[in-house]
């Protein structure tokens, strides 16, 4: 049984030759599959045009150097498995009336897209003086990977386009989050044999445990076997036929083959095995719609092999080009230096016999473009590919009326998650077809739990008996959980993109893992602000729970606040990041997330019990402004502040106030300044972010001369980072989490990194030097509190009460009057 | 084919009553499994007083409130399974004097793990406070997850364990590390069935394509269908048994199915499966060795469904605990307000009857004991697990023979990378059992081809031809490519942790794939520093290329350096980042990295041709130092500087030099002094790194008074969260990569970010208010030239040669003499 590695199979029986296919049948006549290859022929000249033209665009002359581009790039090796596939499509779009969007998982292969998009005509509605006639084509060759053009992958200013292509491995769960809640929406995604090497890929197959045939559409794969990535082949090409089939199978998928280079045959075969998988999805879809039972089917997936830069040149002095990885970019990179070279190249683009397919004009023949559909019917013309079109404003219940009320504040312990949960369950409830909740197996850990009553987890896995014992599954769910944060990110970014609204939770120490994919978000959406065609979807709503300073005994692997330095890096339009200190803050920020487009919003808060300090009114003010002096909190009204105290972030909120009651208690002639901080970028300059302060607002917040004893959520450096320009930077004392890694209690882990209640008001002391006499025996009498605390905790293995015990010093005024 | 849901087998079927498995037979007498159940009731017995108790450890008296932690923390569902199966393995170790090593995906199932190693004596041999007797079980229970002691993961602390198991999805990749190079390490991997629907882990499976039976041992992986995450059932217990089969045999192994909750018949059915597994391993490696003809097996791996919770209570008080999700954690969270709780915990426990298999003073009975292997073969002594305690220096040619040498400083212009591969490709001959370079489908890209020479691409899959044509792969190669950043990173963190040595090159944009890996390998080595039996192993060295300046062409999605800011966040103690400005400089850094223990080394260099500035004597006492003033490019000898041209990074540092020339050659009476850093962290202060310079260092460097214009790889505000003490910080000014989207060239890429030598010579004016007036015209001219080059640079698509054209104005003299 074990195949015995050099005795395999060569390439040529599985990539050459006639079609080879599971779906038998010819359902193309002579002279569709004639037009089809010239469609084909159109389409791949364009491509090449785009790597290499800049002149003389449909080679009426003779290629000459002053022709070509100067500097050569872009990508060949995938164009033309894309093209055929898209173009195969199109027939059937017209044919059954389909909604089809194109996923290119192989983004790198963007010439196949956008030719597509050119042909179809949609690229030059789009952009007029790209226009469908030699001259718009000279443009638009010229712009392709061309300072002041266009990107090399399927970049936001190709029509049609959800997906980059540019970091690999999230075709497919971009794909099934465009189909949820779009019954009608069929995602035909092409996948690269080399993305599917990429874990996140690897997984995102298991998404059909998560779609509901009734309410969602369906993605139809492509896996494209080009048999090569840059410089390797790729592991899917080089397993038997059995082995990747099984592999499907076992995924819950029903893989059809298609396999060849000769174009007559591969037509036929193509369109045969396109259509009987659509066929099949519609049949699924009518069972499960008919008779009103959701089922997961084995849905359809198509596994194309073809040669790798098929229809190049399969050799060139020697070595091979076609159907190996030489072909993955620039086809013939010597050109310019190389006279035979020159002319191999124009050889090969005629062969495409641009003068058979392009009128005079350059425009393509009538008999041609009536092969596409029309209207929005053109793949690259969907307006899910520009979600933001059919974007609606959320439905939202006013979330003041979910306030925590009668609190008694800074006494009070009540869960600020749990709450806002209510909120977010009828956020839910509201909003059944354009909202959903993703996450990695974390909502209920998170406190989320109360949205399973608005709408449960979608599951289409098997169901067992105990599901009934407090499951919360069901077909038509509305929360995702796949205890994959990939596949939960770019369901949500394929939800977003594809006009809808959603939010992702998350233990806060592994969103590093998703790092790389809101990088890449981040990247799109801030691209898009400059295709005006684009419309703005909503905010990538990313919720950060299990923060670190609650991760004591889980211990030193899920102590990571990081994220934050990640996002601070994308661009200031795009980004927002959220710190509310209390539960009623934590409502006004989730609405303002909910509500906001274009931006990927990052809101940490904890979700055990914490301290309540702000009614509704004054939270939405706090939030409203970002940063504020909290008056009721400082002493130092009428006067100069000796000391501010600052925070940013729930838990350090708690301890910079416990430590301002400890110092206001035992030293009050002290002049303290609370400073809470909601919105981080208000900390930054307004060069650099749009919500920053100015210098004269930061002044008047935080002095331009006093000692700031700042209590941060996450690594101290990066409130650093932000202020380093600030007048009195110097007095910036920022404290937060540093690695170490012990086993620790809650408040042990503060006081580790003196983040806690005691260590900050030592901190103040010891920054105001005419205190340092007088308050000797208080700083003595802190550092003998806190190791008492220290003790009784190792001992016991819990704080002694340590979140409530401060609260004998709340200095705030009640409502009624009083102290 | 369409199954439906809701009609589907109960779990009843599959994780209840007697065994059912793919291997049948009995091997074990019925004396064998009372002693093998009594093993494994000491084991459960251990993990239940983890996770409950602090006295009264062997149940002597009536279970007390007092005797339980006040507490409760960690994790009981998977704790069974692992037990069970590391007891069975221990039979065959001890039948066949096997080498085994125990990873565990769900290491918060620790206390499964950590019972094991007590019970064989590693864990009181390693920790003589927990002996084996009542006293030390006492400690041994009340430290885990306790503070100060041990945290609820299989952490550092735990003797034999290479895997913390924290963030799931790394079990296989990294068991795969082990084995590479170790022929008769068998590493027996726990697979969590949440932890297989991570990405990383679902990729990882492929792993077999790049595993050589003659030179590598074997991974025998066990998935455990536990059936249920935190709160939500798994993807691969709820899809069909033919699913599951089909997807492993796909994944290219042959699963064997073991279910089952009855433990008599369970005992025969692992016992029998596991043997047979083992020698279908040694099988296949014998047929490979004897042969010489390496192959590629269908391996064999084990699917365990169990109960999540084996041997707890099915139900309380009507809720499912054993076999459902609320067995997960803490299985019983109740016991100190539910009296009836506490009374059930009691007889759970004493269930396991204790007073069995521990004798009167707390030590497992001789006839236990001698289940174990003894010594090194017990699995948590397996020395694999300590790799340090192997790991032997590499056997390194010296850096120096491989200089750039005849070189014009400042003139010629050579490929850094290109040049240094060579040495790599000579540390690749000289250690080939002992050093392995790493990298997702880029190793050819990055210019590291030579190494091919020495060895090639290790490849398992299938061969066809064409491969002849410069495929460059092998069965027994030393490069190892997926094209998966999380499996290369995965298998060399399992290659270092296991003794060995390794490299990983990368592109930087797609670093932050795994920004989450390397943070979690950080805070292992980190933790090792604390254990004292833990033995430093190699670095894990981590070469990135494809910079983000020379990313123009990629566009925006190749844009991103910020790795680095993930980095710097992580433990001083084990962290470096170095960015060398030209080739010899490389080459003094790598050997440096390769020579080192217990780091992160990140190396951060372009593989385009890059100006050489430095001599192998230059470069090596330059990289020796970290930070240094290039005199040759200075001209402040003797006197204070006016402004001082810093960098960091090799195209900042090219031009900068260009700056600095401009500057000279256009005004000059002006003096300048050139730094350049290449250890990123000298620029700390020594009190957060142990590499930052002190105060008086910096100001003999960069002074405290003089304007800095400082050109750096990265995003800016590292070099400010970095310096953000140091004296003159506000006269520092950073100029490094900003977010924006568009297609340019490099040039027009660097002047967009204000890091091309014409914006950097004008931000010198600019800094120096008395040269406003008077050097007015040389910033006008540096405004046009500028301009120039755009305008020529977009009319052509490329650059015009801007990489050389400032040398004309270079300063150095040259090593003979002149200027």
């Amino acid at each position: 049984m074990a195949p015995d590695i050099g005795a395999s199979n060569d390439q040529t029986i599985w990539s050459y030759g006639k079609a080879r296919s599971t779906v038998k049948g010819q359902p193309l006549d002579s002279e569709t599959i004639r037009k089809t290859d010239a469609y084909f022929r159109a389409s791949m000249y364009l491509c090449l045009g785009m790597l290499y033209l800049r002149e003389n665009v449909l080679l009426k002359e003779p290629l000459k150097l002053e022709h070509l581009k100067a500097r050569l790039l872009g990508h060949w090796g995938s164009d033309a498995g894309q093209s055929f596939t898209w173009i195969h499509m199109n027939r059937l779009i017209k044919k059954y009336n389909l909604d089809v969007l194109f996923v290119s998982g192989p983004g790198h292969g963007a010439p196949g897209i956008i030719s597509q998009s050119y042909l179809e005509g949609v690229y030059s509605e789009v952009y007029p003086d790209k226009s469908e006639d030699a001259r718009g084509m000279q443009k638009f060759f010229k712009q392709f990977s061309f300072p002041g053009g266009i990107g090399s992958h399927a970049t936001p200013e190709t029509p049609g386009s959800i997906h980059e292509g540019g970091e690999l491995g999230y075709s497919i769960s971009h794909a099934f989050g465009t189909v949820f809640d779009h019954p009608n929406l069929i995602a035909l995604t092409m996948v690269g044999d080399g993305e599917s090497e990429t874990g996140p890929l690897a997984t995102s197959w298991h998404s059909t445990k998560f779609l509901n045939p009734i309410v969602d559409g369906a993605v139809l794969p492509v896996l494209h076997l080009n048999g090569y990535k840059i410089n390797n082949p790729t592991v899917l090409a080089r397993v038997s036929h059995e082995e990747l089939e099984q592999l499907f199978y076992g995924y819950g998928w029903t893989p059809y083959f298609v396999e060849g280079s000769d174009r007559e045959t591969m037509h036929q075969a193509m369109a045969a095995t396109l259509e009987h998988c659509v066929s099949e999805i519609r049949k699924f879809q009518k069972q499960a719609r008919d008779s009103g039972k959701p089922f997961r089917p084995r849905w359809p997936m198509i596994v194309l092999r073809t040669p790798k830069g098929w229809s190049g040149p399969r050799e060139i002095d020697g070595k091979l080009l076609e159907g190996f990885w030489r072909a993955h970019q620039i086809p013939i990179t010597d050109v310019a230096s190389n006279p035979s070279h020159l002319k191999l190249l124009e050889q090969w683009m005629k062969g495409y016999k641009p003068e058979e397919v392009f009128d005079k004009t350059g425009k393509l023949i009538p008999e041609l473009k009536e092969l596409a559909p029309k209207g929005n019917s053109r793949i690259s013309a969907n307006p899910v590919g520009n979600g933001g079109i059919i974007r609606k404003p959320l439905d939202l219940p006013d979330f003041r009326d979910y306030a925590l009320k009668d609190i008694e504040p800074g006494v009070s312990l009540r869960g600020s998650m749990i709450n806002m949960s209510k909120w977010l369950r009828d956020v839910v409830a509201w909003n059944m077809k354009t909202f959903r909740v993703f996450g990695p197996d974390e909502t209920e850990s998170n406190k989320l739990g109360e949205i399973y009553k608005a709408g449960k987890k979608v599951w289409m896995g098997e169901y067992f008996e105990e599901d009934k014992d407090g499951g919360n599954l069901a077909p038509d769910g509305r929360v995702m959980e796949m205890l994959s944060e990939h596949t939960c990110e770019g369901w949500l970014e394929g939800y977003v993109l594809s006009g809808r609204h959603g939010l992702l939770n998350s233990y806060e120490p592994f969103i590093h893992i998703i790092d790389s994919m809101v990088n890449q978000h981040c990247k799109w959406i801030e691209k898009c602000l400059e295709v005006e065609w684009r419309v703005k979807v909503a905010s990538l709503n990313i919720l950060l729970t299990a923060t670190v300073w609650r991760q004591d005994h889980n211990g030193f692997t899920h102590q990571d606040p990081g994220f934050l330095d990640v996002v601070s890096n994308k661009s200031p339009e795009v980004v927002r990041i959220y710190l509310p200190p209390d539960g009623n803050c934590l409502l006004s920020v989730m609405d303002h997330c909910l509500r906001s487009a274009n931006y990927v919003n990052v809101v940490v808060a904890d979700k055990q019990d914490h301290i309540q300090y702000l009614d509704m009114e004054e939270a939405v003010e706090h939030c409203t402004k970002g940063v504020g002096i909290w008056d009721w909190a400082s002493n130092d009204q009428g006067v100069e502040p000796d000391v501010v105290m600052a925070c940013c972030g729930d838990v350090p909120t708690h301890e910079a106030l416990a430590a301002t009651a400890l110092l206001r208690e035992n030293l009050p002639d002290l002049k303290i300044r609370f400073v809470n901080v909601v919105d981080l970028f208000r900390l930054i300059s307004p060069i650099n972010h749009p919500h920053g302060m100015n210098d004269r607002q930061w002044k008047a917040v935080f002095t331009d001369d006093k000692p700031i004893v700042f209590n941060f959520h996450s690594y101290p450096w990066l409130v650093h980072r932000l202020t380093y320009k600030r007048p009195g930077q110097h007095n910036l004392h920022v404290r937060g989490y540093n690695e170490k890694g012990n086993i620790d209690t809650p408040f042990e882990l503060a006081i580790r990194n003196k983040t806690d209640r005691y260590s900050l008001a030592i901190d103040a002391i010891d920054r105001i030097p005419t205190l340092h006499n007088t308050a000797a025996s208080v700083r003595e009498k802190f550092i003998n509190a806190q190791l008492a605390a220290k003790v009784a905790a190792f001992d016991d293995g819990i704080d002694p009460d340590h979140i409530r015990n401060w609260t004998w010093a709340y200095p705030r005024k009640k409502k009624n009057g009083g102290v």
